[in-house]
């Protein structure tokens, strides 16, 4: 299988350096630093509550066949691909944020659990179109019309 | 910013060799095929409603700072980032897709909006807790307990 190659488009910054409780991780603050060069490419974002953050986990610890979810041994191993394990072939990372203010390049944001200096191959708007199990839903009923861009005064 | 390097786990087999209605390509079935080498990482997912799916857009027609969201002239231009549009700097697709069918390394799904051979760097099993809006306020409150894994039969 060909190898992809992606430039990242900016970093995170945050408080965690090292692997902690993710739900603390996810109660604090990031911010997503973008590139300089992408300022006029993230026109509009300012507008959307959340976002889905895809960020490349450079500190995993490589690949494993089987894991315990959440790292928890009470919970009998399984495959790592019906986990969200960093312990992936590819060590992306999906999560939902919610933004807390956009200032030039710079995206605060909180609910992400990715650690300080994570290379971010990509953000896109969330859009329940696409995001959520009824989106799916909505694109079989013929009579669905797409619901206006979830701004922030709209929600 | 250095570059990543991905492999793929597999790519989309479907209908769609070339762009078409989004919304035809989502209400079609696309299978996941995945490398045999994963077959025992993907242990457990069968037993998932939901999954995200992360594909690279590789026939995407490049870079471009501003785009009509949807490719619809009447919504005005904006920064690619706060759209959907493929012709983002990476260009990753992220959509959540139903499954049908899981049998050995093929995963037969609906709600896909991939190309045909469109490599993928990574699935994930749907969780509410890191990939809805809703999975944020439960985060931050202190009583809240994961509901058990969305299993087909649990939904």
């Amino acid at each position: 299988m060909k190898e992809a190659v992606y430039r990242p488009i900016g970093f995170v910054e945050n408080d965690f350096q090292n692997p902690d409780d993710p739900k603390r991780i996810r109660n604090s603050n990031s911010v997503l630093v973008l590139n300089e060069k992408c300022i006029p490419a993230m026109e509009g974002l300012e507008r959307f509550r959340y976002l889905i953050v895809i960020y490349h986990m450079d500190k995993a610890p490589g690949y494993r066949e089987k894991v315990h979810p959440m790292g928890d041994k009470s919970i009998p191993m399984r495959g790592v691909l019906s986990t969200r394990s960093p312990c992936r072939p590819s060590p992306l990372g999906v999560t939902v944020v919610e933004v807390l203010e956009v200032k030039k390049n710079r995206i605060k944001v909180t609910g992400l659990d990715a650690l300080d200096g994570s290379p971010l191959p990509d953000i896109n708007p969330y859009e329940e179109r696409f995001d959520s199990p009824m989106g799916l839903k909505w694109e079989r009923d013929s009579n669905y019309r797409p619901r206006d861009i979830p701004y922030k005064e709209a929600l």
